[in-house]
């Protein structure tokens, strides 16, 4: 089991039907699947007996894309899906070992039904919860919550700072004894035990104390993945674990080494936060299987879909012709978006319109692409090098994609020796190495 | 199994460890229970069995009670709770038939978050979601909001409104028909079968549309739980069921027929709401020993506990002898709450602090109380009478209570005729007699 070699982590990002842009097209995929239980099961079962740390749902709180260009939204699969705390607390049931990890955001939320909600499924779960805290991107989410405008990154942020600061007081309402049963006596808990917030700042006035015992890993893990100054800020004071989206070895190491020092300088260990790259494996027995496997994935993608991804960003490309390179004067809004890399490199190289539309299609994460052994190869040269903790894998389609990294890669870092073939505790905290935390009140 | 006769509908009120102020000291109840998914499932495993209708979570977002008077607030056990739709979800998962009626606020919620979430959950469990939808009672909830105080009763009556037609329209987003999953035509979906709400009022303003389907049974169920005017209005326009506190048969025809004609005056069937008064039931095999039952129920109510429930109305009621008749001056704040008619009754009949005490801590619903027999009796004849369409059963404690209704009461009513023996469908609606509900865009 544990060998005393540093291990990596792995999460399972199981949203809807998979990352391709038309993964619903897929022949292996059940297009109904994205509201069925017994889908998210399946994944959450492949992960967990692959021994992944984490099922990990990201999330947006509407539709996010316009129907731009004009009838690309019907042809998209991400406009239903069930709501991730109420999932993961379904498939807390069928599930034993394996993290559960939801993302909720800041912008839109009242930090005393966060707090609560996580602590319910920590409690549920036996303590495999964690918290993916965002601020939200887009102007569709603002208009369901009352605003006409999504709010500006500063607010954003000192609005999430504050909110976090909540969740944490909330968690923190009960010491993990509190509650003594004394039927003689007739207490049930013990009145020095429970803590009153009392928290009055700037955007939240939250009393307290949370309805919510101390939960079973002390509070829910907390993960992060704001890209920004501030948002690196954020992952450095409060994350456990980050998501990163960088694309090369460089932009890793030099990521993760920026969040470390952060968190540092918010005076915690650098080990206390866990990085984590998306990253989608495409694999095959030989290189040259995996390359089909790509073109296959690619061929799938409707590139009305795909243009709806970069829309906010580049308005209606559908005005090209397809095959054709694309213009220099593209249009950018200026809106800086995790595309921008990519549409440099299109730009760059002349790419024509169909090709940028795969590759946006493919997911804006990094493709790790090669034989099973060049895909272990390649994590382990990040994990060894300082770029990764681990990896969050974002299959293409799901179940499918999901099965085949179980199958073929997981045994692979097994074998190295870089990946557990057993958990190592019973919650997400003890999995991802972390220690308990202290209540303020200690 | 259905005879055409009019059948009883019946809810498990399975909050906590029950509704004795110290269900907790109960020698049958595991005083850590009230995080404990084990236990809940074992709950609602046992009203499963029996047929019941639902489970169903009161709800609320503080720990309402002050510590008045002190040293009562550490002597409940009302203080620690799974939130209710997280713990639904996992129930959806070991249960098959019952419906999962969990309590959200319209005071302290935002309409796209309980929207998403019971479409979620009647996703999860095949068509049982219920939201009971309320408008909260105390300054506590307020304090975790943002707020000084809660809302007064005209704002948090027009919110409420607003609130649910939000809601309603939500569900409304996706016809039934529009995931056509045309994988040759490349359409997810049929446009022409997506509404955006575009909602602006006065307190919300939301566009959608949800990012959930069509649920399977059209929308979730909708209870309601307000006693006043505005209250009575809110169930006639909207509720599907409603729960009442009436005292006699009386007030329950009364109050009934109320619910009803303003369902009508609404322009609906008056068949449309059914209603449910909130019962305990304390019943032994003679008359005898369900009087003993009580009477150790009685016992062991913690006279601080008790107060404490009504301090909010009368002050610190410890300054006077537990065993001397009460004050006829007791102050009422003016505050009328569901207590007021026992207080009435207290003072008219100059019970002792130590008697108001043990009433209030009974819990301030009906008692029903009397052999199994009796009790079936008596159900039946607030049924035939016209003072109820079934009853939400409120256990003194937890699972025992209930599991005393299912072995001994429910068997009773299916003798009669008047409860079913198996579930008529699969869904809540189906099972509660309620009409699918056509969408607004139909
Ligand atoms: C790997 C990764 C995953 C993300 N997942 C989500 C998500 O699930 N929901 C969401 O609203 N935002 C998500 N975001 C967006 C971030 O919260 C953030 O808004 C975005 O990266 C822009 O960065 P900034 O907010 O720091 O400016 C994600 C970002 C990254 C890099
Ligand atoms: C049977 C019954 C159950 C109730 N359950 C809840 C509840 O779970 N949570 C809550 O906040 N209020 C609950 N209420 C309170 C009502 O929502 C309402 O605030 C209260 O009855 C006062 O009536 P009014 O709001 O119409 O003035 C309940 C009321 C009744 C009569």
């Amino acid at each position: 089991m544990a060998t005393g070699k540093r291990q990596m982590k792995l999460g399972a990002s199981i949203r809807g039907l998979g990352y391709n842009a038309s993964a619903w097209r897929h022949p292996d995929v059940d297009p109904g699947a994205s509201e069925s239980f017994a889908h998210f099961a399946e994944c959450a079962r492949i992960a967990e007996a692959a021994k992944f740390d984490t099922v990990f749902f990201a999330d947006g709180l509407a539709i996010r894309a316009a129907d731009e260009p004009k009838g690309s939204l019907c042809r998209s699969h991400e406009n239903v899906e069930l709501e991730p705390v109420t999932l993961l607390s379904a498939l807390s049931v069928v599930t034993k070992n394996i993290g559960l990890v939801a993302t909720a955001s800041t912008s839109y939320n009242e930090p005393y039904h966060v707090a609560r909600k996580y602590a319910s499924l920590d409690h549920l779960s036996g303590g495999r919860a964690g918290w993916n805290a965002v601020t939200s991107w887009s102007e569709q989410e603002a208009w369901n919550f009352n605003r006409d405008e999504h709010y500006g990154k500063d607010e954003r942020y000192d609005r999430a700072n504050e909110f976090i600061e909540v969740v944490l007081g909330l968690w923190d309402s009960w010491d993990a004894d509190a509650f003594i049963h004394d039927v003689e006596g007739g207490r049930f808990y013990d009145p020095e035990k429970m803590h009153v917030l009392d928290f009055k700042g700037r955007y939240f006035k939250v009393r307290g104390p949370l309805t919510s015992s101390r939960t079973p890993q002390g509070r829910p893990v907390i993960f992060q993945a704001g890209a920004s100054d501030k948002g690196l800020d954020l992952a450095g004071r409060f994350a456990d674990a980050v998501y990163m989206a960088p694309h090369t070895l460089d932009a890793a190491i030099k990521g993760r080494s920026v969040i470390r020092e952060r968190a540092a300088a918010f005076g915690r260990s650098m080990d206390d936060v866990k990085i984590l790259p998306g990253a989608q494996l495409v694999g095959g027995r030989t290189r040259g299987q995996a390359e089909d496997k790509l073109e296959y994935l690619k061929s799938l993608i409707d590139p009305l879909s795909a243009m709806a991804r970069i829309a906010a960003q580049f308005g209606d490309l559908s005005v090209y012709d397809l095959d054709s390179p694309l213009p220099d004067d593209l249009g950018d809004s200026g809106k800086i978006t995790v595309s921008s890399n990519m549409i440099r490199k299109a730009l760059e190289n002349r790419w024509t319109l169909r090709k940028l539309c795969q590759e946006v299609g493919m997911g804006q994460q990094l493709v790790i692409l090669g034989s099973y052994d060049e895909i272990a190869d390649t994590m382990q040269e990040w994990f060894d090098k300082g770029g990764a903790d681990g990896f969050n894998v974002m299959p293409s389609y799901l179940p499918g994609g999901l099965a085949d990294v179980a199958e073929h890669i997981v045994p692979r870092l097994q074998d190295r020796g870089v990946f557990r073939k057993e958990y190592e505790g019973s919650t997400l905290r003890e999995n991802l190495g972390l220690a308990r935390p202290a209540s303020r009140y200690a």
